[in-house]
């Protein structure tokens, strides 16, 4: 880690000074001590001539290390620079699933290129994982695990475990199965350390274990991992076998990943999986501006109600100036609410059927807000709006109706917050997209109904 | 994992009736092979009474995962209940971390309590992690590792291990100091179990690693964390001396805390660190009112500039039907811009400096994103709202000044969307502030500023 942005300037001052002198050894020393995350990210500063003759310069380990955490653009670049000497070199050290990663991101010719040089075995395994659908757990699963027999001793066990290690993305649990590959129980390295040379693996496994389908979605996979702290899950078909294991590494992409699609998608955005500044203008705009458009379509709504009601706002000038804060406050009382219900579900703190409780919970909630805000806004019409900016207009009967519209839009908005990504969910859409600015749409011309009527009865306009 | 809703509601079935006719060993047969997170998540729902006497069904090691996972209001009910043998009996099992989050929930006499009846050496643990603020790493950090020396074997590390594992939280990586407890390496069970018995740990080891502080902010280890796909990470001191490690489930479990936090502010509420439904009203209340008063507060500007521009929206009555379509375009836009540079923020996409860039890039995603809008509200305005609801107001001159306006009010939008979270971390303030609802009152007042210019300057009003 960079402890200070100086340390990393500094860094690519030097890199810069070595390249020009050609001081390659100098380079190597440099970049050794470093994390492969910490040099990718450097290297993705460096320009496309620089990046192959940087890259040979690692040993072999860390350069695939380093390899995988580059972006998929220079992943690509790379690849077509190496010989097939050298991409088999770094294909050969890579684990399964970053394989199946890059191949995923990669054009056509090139994923032939990586499949001709991959071993036949590695092959065969990449293709079963590609098949798998992008959003379920075999597509983020790995085939690389330690799988023990429950006959064994543990001494035999731990035998095994030296042999296969080297080339499994862990070690820290092993999966114990069946002549049929069924999947029978687990076993922690720490179990197996802990226990006696003799004892038997039938006898020391755990036989109440947690696993997941191949077709489950990643993401709910992703949160078992989390909720119960395991370091990897098993990965089974439908007939029980084990096929494959997810490593809490991934676990977490995947969180982080979901967890900005639910955020992007709560702003009204369509996803992407780029990073900000590595997402380029059109991109940005296609994922933009089709939410931007829709929710400007639907104010039509809002703009109808208010050429419905000319006359009254004519007859009484000064209800005009109320209404940005009245729908402003129904928006953000309505954000308030439907943001607090899709992370409750996205933690799986809520469900469907709770909806009642949260509607119960949303009301009385909905009335402290709104009658404190009706409070402290009567008061401040009285005192700012009548007094002290000498504005006739501001009578108390004005500042009623503008107070009860409010009580009844905070009311109005947490409700429609609170039940709207219920539903959502329940439909099998995403709740996320029941966010702020959907909900603010609605709100905004319940809001002006209940103005209009409250202004019409009160003052008679 | 429940697999099914059905699953959970015939469990919750059974256990009533079991506890109805006292059949106490069935209801242990039951328990006994789910995992310790759903035994608790069931606790949650019993009442008071049953609580105590259901989970002494469990065996001791069970019943202290159970406890870690129950919420604190049951945590110290059975506190409470517990004879002293017992209490002692699960703060026994118990890994260090958590007793001390569980110290940090409870009363003060409670607490007095436990540290009475904990072993000495780990209450002087105790008192040393609670010396730590609450968004440190020390306060998240385990002090329960494993400890190996540079100069021993491999085989004397492993009976090292077996001797004192045990006791630690984890074994799979371990931590080389040096006779002043200063951190010099690290070495991966994995390393160990493929190393031969007779090779020395100093030649075996890591020694370029990734250590944090203990007054590092807890946040930023856990990203670290995920970032280098580590399982534990090295807690060191001022003078570099191995205090603690901080494991994987911790640092998930914070980036959680986190990022609920994050969106809660984006959201304009105060944190809270309670699920959803367990929130009370008032606490609700509590989180969400003070936002929503300085939000309609703050709507005051908008309101001085509609009733400063009162004559001219008598003159043309139509310009009042779309300013909610206006502020709620600003509003939208503003807050895409905002998240996607708040979500980058936090997981260390953008820094300060990339602020010329992403304003750059903002301004030509705005320019495509007005310009779009523009010339659909344009042809709507046209044939919707002129000639389908025959409102001769709307003159081609007016849907210009209306669109005009639109790409001005993106383009605002999206430029302060961008700067001000860049700015509030720049600050020192937590960016996630600067988001949709701060985002949109400052774009509001700005939209109508540039609406009624281009209206006096078009329409002559």
């Amino acid at each position: 880690m960079f402890e200070a942005q100086d340390g990393r300037r500094e860094l690519e001052k030097k890199i810069e000074k070595y390249f020009e002198r050609k001081q390659y050894p100098h380079l190597q020393d440099l970049l050794l001590p470093l994390e492969a995350a910490d040099i990718a990210s450097l290297f993705n500063e460096l320009n496309e001539e620089r990046l192959p003759l940087i890259f040979r310069l690692l040993p072999k380990e860390l350069a695939a290390e380093v390899f995988v955490e580059l972006d998929s653009g220079q992943q690509e670049l790379l690849i077509r620079r190496f010989s097939n000497a050298e991409l088999k070199e770094v294909l050969d050290e890579l684990y399964l699933d970053d394989t199946v990663d890059i191949v995923e991101e990669m054009p056509a010719n090139v994923v032939k290129r990586i499949l001709m040089h991959s071993a036949p075995e590695i092959r065969k395994n990449i293709n079963e994982i590609l098949k798998y659908p992008e959003d379920s757990t075999g597509s983020i699963m790995t085939t690389e695990f330690v799988d023990l027999n429950a006959a064994m001793t543990v001494e035999a066990a731990l035998k095994r475990i030296r042999r296969t290690g080297p080339d499994k993305e862990t070690i820290n649990i092993c999966y114990v199965i069946d002549g049929g590959r069924h999947l029978i129980g687990l076993l922690s390295i720490r179990t197996l350390l802990l226990a006696e040379e003799n004892d038997v693996i039938d006898d020391i496994m755990e036989r109440n274990f947690i696993s997941v389908q191949t077709l489950d979605d990643r993401e709910s996979t992703a949160q078992t991992l989390s909720k119960y702290d395991f370091l990897a899950l098993p990965v089974v078909d439908t007939e029980n076998r084990l096929v494959g294991i997810v490593t809490v590494d991934d676990a977490m992409d995947v969180i982080e990943e979901e967890t900005t699609e639910d955020i992007e998608l709560m702003a009204a955005m369509l996803p992407s999986d780029k990073p900000y500044l590595k997402t380029g203008v059109f991109e940005t705009w296609k994922a933009r501006a089709p939410w931007l458009m829709i929710l400007m379509l639907s104010a039509t709504f809002t703009s109808i109600i208010l050429t419905h009601f000319e006359n009254s706002l004519a007859a009484c000038a000064i209800l005009t100036s109320f209404i940005p804060m009245l729908s402003g406050t129904g928006g953000n009382s309505g954000t308030q609410a439907s943001t607090a219900v899709i992370r409750a579900l996205s933690l799986g703190e809520i469900r469907f059927p709770d909806l009642p409780r949260a509607l119960w919970k949303e009301s009385r909630v909905a009335v402290c807000c709104g009658l404190c805000l009706a409070a402290v806004n009567f008061v401040k019409m009285m005192i700012f709006d009548r007094w002290l900016m000498h504005n006739p207009a501001v009578t108390p009967l004005v500042a009623m109706v503008v107070c009860c519209t409010l009580v009844g839009t905070v009311l109005c908005a947490k409700l429609a917050g609170c039940a709207l990504p219920l539903l959502a969910k329940k439909l099998g859409l995403d709740p996320a997209v029941m966010a702020s600015p959907f909900i603010s749409t609605i709100v905004d011309s319940i809001s002006l109904l209940i103005y209009f009527q409250l202004a019409s009865m009160l003052l008679g306009i």
